[in-house]
C-alpha cells in the first residue's frame, strides 16, 4: 500500500463538517477582519518585491478592501466549503477569478490565522486593560469614601479586628492593579508579529519579515519562525491572567453576596444591578454577583482546558484550532463581568451605621487589649491573650460587649489564672477598647487608619489613570497602523 | 438604612445585559423548545386542579402550542428585556394580557429551567449514546476484520510484543462500552423530574408533583424538593463521562496520527476526514484527529470549570445558570466528534504489509524466546531474561532482526553470561521467534490469538446492538409522552 | 546508526532518580502490602501450572509471606535503585539469589502494578463508602431533629421561603446517598481483576486468567488484555465521584460558615472542630470548615490534573505512574474530609430561636399572601404578585416585617395599582402569613411540612444503614478472601 | 443561645487531627527553616523597639537560632497537637517558658506563615529559573551541533517543509526563554515583604514594616496590610507559568518518544534516562519523557486546583493552608523535570543520517517547486500548487519520490490541468528540489538557513548566561541577607 500525498479530491465527510468545520465557522465572525488586515498586509509585502504582478495585486487589493467593510455576518463562511480560510479563498475566486491564487504565496493558513488571532487580541486586550484599570479606581474611589466607615474585619467569617470599609475596599485595588501589569506584559507578547514564517521555517518569497510587522503595528517580529508559528506560551500567560483578574472580582462578590443578606445587611446594590423573583414578590436578588463569580469559575476551567488541548506533540494544529474560539471568548468573559464589578462597586449603598453597630456589638479590640496589658503590665503576650479571652468569655456569656469591658473584670480574670489582679480596676480601658481608636493606630504602612486608607486610594486612582493612559496610547497607535495600512492599500490598488 | 425589598423599578444596567442577560439569552435556542414543553405541563397540572380558570388556561395552552411550533430564532429573545424567561413572560402578556400572568402561580423561573434543562439534556443523552454505541461497533467491526493484521503492540511507543490490530483496536470497543453504560446512568439521573418543587421547600399549590412528571415522561419524581432544585452530582457525572468518553478516542485519534507518518505510514485516513494545506501542495493533514483530540483537551477544561463553578455555598443560582449553556454544549461537542471518530475508524485502511514489515524487522519476540529457555532449559525467568537482552543486543549490533536469532546465539551469549551453552544450536526456535506463531499462542481469555479477538469483536457489537435497542426505546417513551403532552394540551385548549 | 536495543548498562542519572524513581518510592508505602498479594496469587498461579520448580515456588513464597509482614518503612525501598517493583527484584534476589528470577515470569512489572492498585483502592472504597454512608445518616439524623427548627430558605443569600433547618439538611443527605451509589460502580470497576494479561496480549504461560483473580477476590476477569493494562476509564469515574462528593460537603461546609458568623449566629461549630487564634484572644475559628472546602478545591486539581496526565497517546505508562499516587491520595483525602464533615454536622450546636428571630424579621411569606390572594380574590398570579411586591415594599420602608402586613396594606396597594381595593381590610391573613402555618401546606412530595421532612429523615438513615450493611459484606468478603491466599500461600510453602 | 466567644477548651476532635492538622503537618518540613528566620526577624523587630524585654528577647532568639540548626525531621512537630505552628509554640513553651509567649505580640500565625511561604518560595524560584534557564542552554547547544542536520519539519505529523533538527530545537530555547522572564517577574511578587500587617489591619506594636523586610532581604514592603495578607495573584501566576514551562517540556518529550521508535529511528535517549522493562529483554524505554509528559498533566491540575481552592469570599483561611503544600511541591516537581529534560537534550543521540533519508524519500519540496513554477512561469500560486498537486501525487503513485521529480512530469501535469505545458522538461530543478538547497533559502529572520540557526543558537545560549547570572546575583543576595540575620540574632542573644 502507498502513503496517499496531495489532497483528496473527495468531499468532506458529513460528520467532518459538523464538528471541525461546523467548530471553526462558528469563530469567523471573530477573525473576519483581522484576516482581512493579514491578508492586506501580505499582498502589499509581495506585490512590493515583485512577487505578485501589479494589476493582479491591485485587484486582490480592491477586493480585500470591499471585505474588510463587509460585515462578517454577510460574508459567505459556510462549513460545508471548510473553514473560513477556505471560504475566504472560494469567495475571493469567485470574484477575481485566478488573480486570487497570488494570495496564498509563501503563507499558509496557519499564518494568516497566527496573524489574526494576534491583531484580534491586542483590540481585546486595549478593553480589557481599560475595563481592569477603571474597576481598580471605581474600588480605590469608592475606598476612598469609606475611610471612616468603621467595620470589622473578618477571618473565617469571625470578627478579627476593627478596620474600615474602606481599607478592605482598597485592597481591590491593588490585586486589580497588579493584574493589570500582568495583562500589559501579556499585550507585549501578543503584539510581536508571526508573519514572515512561511510553514516553519521561513519562505523563500520573504526577505524582510519587518515589512508585514510594520503594516500591521505589530512591535516587533518573533524571531525563531517555528516558534512564531507555534508558541502558546503567551496564551496560557493570558488565559492565566484573566482567571486571576476575574477571581478577585469573585471574591469581591462573594463579599457582598454576604453582606447583602438580610442577617448582615452591610450593603445593598443598586436597583440597576439586581433582578427580581418571578415567584416571589419579595425578592431583590444580586444577580449581578452571581454571574461575576460563575465567570470566575467557568475561566478556570477554560484555562484547565486549554492547557489540556496544548497537551500535545510540538506544532499540532489543535492548539491553535481550538484556541482561536476559546481564548478571545475567555477574554470577552472577562471583559463583560470587569465592566460589571466595578460598576457594583461604584454604585454600592453602604450601611455604615449597621457596619459600626456589629462592630460595637463583637469583641473584635481584643488583641488590642491583649496588648495594652502586655505593655503596661509587663505581661508576655500569651498571658495577656489568656487573660483577655477569659475575660471575654466571661463577658460574652453575661451578655455583654467588648466595649464594656472593665479594669476590674480583667482583674478577676487575672485573679483567677495567675492568682492575682493587675490593679487595672478603674483604668480607662477606652483606647484599647474602642473600635474607631484602635483604628487610628494603625498608622505603619498601608495600616487602617483614615488618612493611610486615603492615601492609598489616591495612589491607587493615580496608578489606575496611568494605566488608562498608556493603553489609550497603545490603542491609539493600533489604529493609526491600520488606517495607515488601509490607505497604503487604497494607493495600491489606485483607489 | 434599611434593607431594600421587593423587585428594583430600574432598568438593568447595560453592563448587566452585557454579561448576564446577554450570557442567558445566548441560551435560549438550546431551551426554546424544553421551555415550552414545561410551561405547557405546568399549566395543565394547575388547570387540572382549578388553580387556573378555565378560559384563561386555553388561551395560555394555544399560546404556548403556538410558541412550540414557532422555530427560536423567530422568537423575540431579547437581552434587553432579561433573560430567556422574562422575554416568554414578555411575550405572553402581550399577546393575551393578563391570563399570561397565571402562568407563574407556584413555579419560579428556576424550577421552568430545572425541567428544561433536563428535557433538552436527555434528548442529548439519546443521541450521544447512540453515537457511542455506534462508534463502538465500528472499532469493533473494523477489529474483527483484522484479527490476522499482525503488528507490535507498543509501550513507550517501542515494540514490546507480537500482537495484531485487531486485538489492538477491539480494545477501544470495550471503553466505550463502560461508558455507554455510564451514560444509561446518567440518563436515569436526568430524566428525574424536579417538578412541583415551588421555590424550594414545595408549594400550597401542587399537591401532587407525579402530575407534571408523568406529563413529561419523566421516570419518577426527584423526592427533597430542595434537592430536586438544586442537585448538580448528575451534571459532574455527565461532564465526567463525557470526557472520559472523548478522552479514549482522543487516544486513539493520537495512535492513529502517528500511525498515519509517512515514517510508520501504518493507516492512512479516508479523504473526507483529511484536509488539504492552501501552501504545501503534497499535504494530506489527518484533520479530523487533531479535531477530536483538541476536544478531548476542551471538555477536560469543560469539566473542571464547572466543578468550578459549583464551589459555592449551596442554592446558588449561577450553579445552574452556568449549567444551562456548559453542559448541553460539552454534551454537543463529544456527540459531533464520537460520531466523526466512529466514522474515521470505520473508513481508515490499514496496511498490513507494513505493519508486519515493521513487526519482522524488530525484537518483540524476545519475550516469548526467554519463555521457552526458561521452560526447555529449566532456568529461571531472570536468568533467561538477561541471556536473551545479551542475545538481541549483540543481534541488532550486527545487523540483524528477532527473527533471524539462532540457538547457537543464544548459546554463545550463555557461555558469556553463564560459562556454559544451553545445547540450542541447531534447534529449531521458529515457535519461539514466529510473530504469528506467538500470538497464535495467546489463548487465555482476552488474548490476542485471532479466533479470541474475532469472539471479542462479536461480543462487543452484541453488546453494542443491545445498548442501541434499549437506548432506542427510552427515545420512543420520551417521544410517545410528549406527543401526549401536545395532544392533552390542545385538547385543554379546545382545539 | 543503529537503534538501540536491551536494556542499557549505564546507572539511571541522579535527575533521574530524583524525579521518576523517587516520585514512584513515595508511593511504595501505598502498594507495599497490595504488590505482596499480587506476588503471591501469581507465584501460587505459576507454580500451580507447573512452571516454577517446588522448592523454588515454596522459597519464593516463604519469602513474601514475609515481606507481607514486615513493615513499608522497613523495606529498603530505594530510588537509587529504581521504582519500588526493583527494589523489590534487588531485595529478593539478595535474599534467595536466582530462585527469585522465577517471580518475573509471565508478567510484567505493569501488570504487578495494576493489580496492587485495584487491591489498595478496593480498600480505600470500603472505607470511603463507609464514611459517606455515615455523613448521610448523620445529616439525615440531625436533620430528623430539626424538622419543627423554623428558618427562611434562601436563594442569592436572601431569604425565600419558610421553611425548616431540617429540609435544608436533609437535602444533603440524598445527594450524598447518591454519590455512595455512584461509589458503589466505581467498586465494582475496580473490583476485576487484570492479572494474566501478559504484557498486553496475553502470555503462553497462562492458561486461565480466573485462577489469579479467584486468589485475589476480585468479581471477574478484565476481558481483553490490552484494555486490562491500560483502562483508566474508572478512575475517571472514581475521581469524579469523590470530587462530587466533597464539592457537596463544601457546599454544606460554606453555608455553615456564613451561619456561624456573628451576624447570622444561627450554628456554633463544637469546640474540638475549631481552632484559636493566636494573636487574637476572642477568636474560635471554624476551621474544621476551611478544611473540608480548600479538600473540595483540591480534588477539582486532582481530576483536571488526571484527565490530562492521561491525554496521550494509548497505552503510555505515565497514565498510570502517576495515577498510583494521585488517585489513592486524593480518595485519601476524601476520606478524611467526608469523616470530618459528619462529625461537624453531628455535633453542631443549632440556634432555633436565632433562625425564627431572622425568619419573622423578614418577608419570606410574601409568594404565599401572594397565592392567598390570588386564590380568595380570583386574580391572576402575575397581579398578585405585583401586589404584594408594593404591599412589602412599603411595609419595609415603614419598619414593619411581613407577619405585621394587614389586609388594609394590600386594599390600600390594590387601589393603587388596580384602582379599586380587594376588600381584605379585617381579614386573618395568619394562615398566609404565619412561617409556620406556610411550612405545614408543603405536603406534596418532599415538602418541608415536618412529617415529610421526618419521613424523609427516616427513610435516608434507613438507605444509609443499608448502604453500611453492602459494604460491610464486601468487605468481609475482600478481607475472607486475602486470609486464603495467605493460607493457601503458607500450605504451597511448607509452614 | 449565645454566641461562643473564646478558644475552645475541649481537645480537636481526631477526625479533625487526621484532616486539618496532618496536612498542615505533612508541610512542616517546607516551612521549618523558613518560619524560623521569620520569628527570628520578628524578636529582633519587637525586641529593638523594646516591646520584649531584653533578656526575654536573647533567651527566645537563642532557643530560635538552635531551632534553625535542627533538622525538620527531629523537631517535635505532631498533628496531635495542631499545626506546625502549635507545634513550636508549645516546644517554645517547654523549653523557655513563659518568655516563649512574646514571640506572639503584634504578628498572627498567618503572617508568620506569608513571610515563610515566600522565602520558600524565593529559595526555590532561585533554584528553578537556573534550572530552566539551564534548560534553555542545553536545548540551544545541541541545537547549534545540528544546524546542518537535515529533517523535515511536520505538521499534523505529516512531512511539511524540509528544515533542520536545530532549527527545530532552539525554537524551544525560545520559550524557555520566555517563561524564565515570567519566572523573573514572580520573583519579584515572591520577595516582596508581608511581614508587620498585624492581624491585617496593621498592629500597634509595629511602626516600621521595613525593618523586617530588610532583615529578611525583602525587596520591598507590600503596602496595603490585607492585601499583603492574603494576595494569591502571585501564585496563580507562578503556577501557570511552571505549567507552561513544563508544557513545553512535555511537547518535546512527546517529539521525541515519537522520534526514539523504531519506526522512525531519528534519536536514542541516551542509557542513564532510559528504563529496562522487568519482562521483556528487548525494550530499553524512553522512561525520562514519560516522567517527563505525566508531570506536565499533573500541573495542570495543581494549578486548576489552587484556582478552584481560592474561589472563596476574601481572606479565607483555606486559600493559604492549601497553598503552602499545594504550590511548593508544584515548583519542585517542575524543577526536578526541567532538570530531567534538560539533560535528556544533552545526552541525545540523534541520527542525522535516518533524518535526511525520510526527507529524501518524502514530498516535502513540493511548497518551494511550486514557488519555483510560479516565479518562473509567471503563474499565480494557486494554479502552480494545484499543477504540483497533480504532479506529486502522479510521482508517489509510480513509486518516485520528490527529489526524482522533472520538469517532464510539471510539464505533463500542466497538459492534463492547463491544456498546455510550460516548457519545464530537460531545466535543471535541482535548486527547488533539493532539501538542502531549500533549507539555505530561509535567510529571512528566524528561518532554518544554518547560518541563521548558528546565530539563534549563540543568542540563546547568550540570554541563558544571562539569566543565569542575574539569578545567582540574586541568590548571592538572599543567602546574605539571611546571614546577617542570623549574626544579628546572635549577637542580640549575647552569643
Amino acid at each position: 500500500m502507498t502513503t496517499l500525498v496531495g489532497p483528496s479530491e473527495d468531499d468532506p465527510a458529513q460528520s467532518l463538517i459538523d464538528s471541525g468545520f461546523a467548530l471553526e465557522i462558528a469563530d469567523a465572525g471573530l477573525l473576519h477582519v483581522p484576516l482581512t488586515l493579514a491578508d492586506l498586509a501580505h499582498v502589499l509585502d509581495l506585490s512590493g518585491h515583485g512577487v505578485i504582478p501589479g494589476d493582479a495585486a491591485a485587484r486582490l487589493l480592491r477586493l480585500l478592501l470591499e471585505v474588510h467593510d463587509l460585515p462578517a455576518e454577510r460574508f459567505p463562511y459556510d462549513s460545508h466549503v471548510g473553514d473560513p480560510y477556505n471560504c475566504r479563498e472560494r469567495y475571493f475566486i469567485e470574484r477575481i477569478g485566478d488573480d486570487a491564487g497570488w494570495l496564498h504565496a509563501g503563507r499558509p493558513r496557519r499564518e494568516a490565522a497566527r496573524v489574526a488571532l494576534r491583531l484580534l487580541l491586542r483590540d481585546q486586550l486595549v478593553e480589557l486593560i481599560d475595563a481592569a484599570a477603571t474597576f481598580a479606581d471605581q474600588v480605590a474611589r469608592v475606598a476612598g469614601d469609606h475611610v471612616e466607615t468603621y467595620m470589622s474585619d473578618q477571618t473565617y467569617l469571625q470578627q478579627a479586628q476593627p478596620s474600615t470599609f474602606g481599607h478592605y475596599l482598597v485592597s481591590f485595588a491593588y490585586t486589580g492593579l497588579r493584574d493589570v501589569e500582568r495583562l500589559f506584559s501579556c499585550l507585549d507578547w501578543v503584539n510581536q508579529s508571526p508573519g514572515g514564517a512561511g510553514c516553519v521555517n521561513g519562505s523563500r518569497l520573504i526577505t524582510d519579515r519587518r515589512t508585514v510587522a510594520d503594516l500591521l503595528g505589530f512591535d516587533d517580529v518573533i524571531e525563531n519562525t517555528r516558534d512564531a508559528m507555534w508558541q502558546v506560551d503567551g496564551l496560557i500567560d493570558l488565559l492565566a491572567t484573566v482567571a486571576s483578574l476575574v477571581s478577585q472580582e469573585s471574591k469581591l462578590a462573594e463579599d457582598l453576596e454576604i453582606w447583602d443578606s438580610r442577617e448582615f445587611g452591610y450593603v445593598d446594590l443598586a436597583g440597576p444591578y439586581t433582578r427580581a423573583s418571578v415567584l416571589m414578590p419579595q425578592k431583590r436578588n444580586p444577580y449581578s454577583l452571581a454571574i461575576v463569580r460563575g465567570a470566575g469559575g467557568v475561566l478556570i476551567g477554560r484555562l484547565a482546558g486549554f492547557l489540556a488541548v496544548i497537551k500535545t506533540p510540538s506544532a499540532r494544529s489543535d492548539n491553535l484550532i481550538y484556541a482561536q474560539g476559546e481564548v478571545p471568548r475567555a477574554v470577552d468573559l472577562a471583559l463583560r463581568v470587569t465592566r460589571l464589578m466595578g460598576e457594583v462597586v461604584a454604585t454600592l449603598r453602604v450601611d455604615a451605621g449597621r457596619m459600626l453597630e456589629e462592630l460595637e456589638r463583637g469583641f473584635s479590640q481584643a488583641t488590642d487589649l491583649a496588648e495594652f496589658i502586655m505593655l503596661e503590665c509587663g505581661l508576655n503576650y500569651r498571658t495577656a491573650y489568656l487573660l483577655v479571652g477569659r475575660t471575654v468569655r466571661t463577658a460574652s456569656q453575661r451578655g455583654l460587649c467588648g466595649v464594656d469591658i472593665t479594669g476590674a473584670m480583667v482583674d478577676a480574670a487575672a485573679e483567677q489564672l495567675l492568682g492575682h489582679g493587675l490593679g487595672l480596676a478603674g483604668r480607662d480601658l477606652s483606647e484599647a477598647l474602642d473600635p474607631r481608636a484602635i483604628v487610628r493606630t494603625r498608622i505603619a504602612a498601608g495600616g487602617a487608619a483614615p488618612e493611610l486608607t486615603r492615601q492609598m486610594s489616591v495612589s491607587c486612582r493615580s496608578q489606575a489613570a496611568s494605566s488608562q493612559r498608556r493603553i489609550e496610547a497603545r490603542a491609539h497607535a493600533f489604529r493609526g497602523a491600520e488606517l495607515k495600512l488601509l490607505r497604503l492599500a487604497k494607493e495600491s490598488a489606485g483607489e
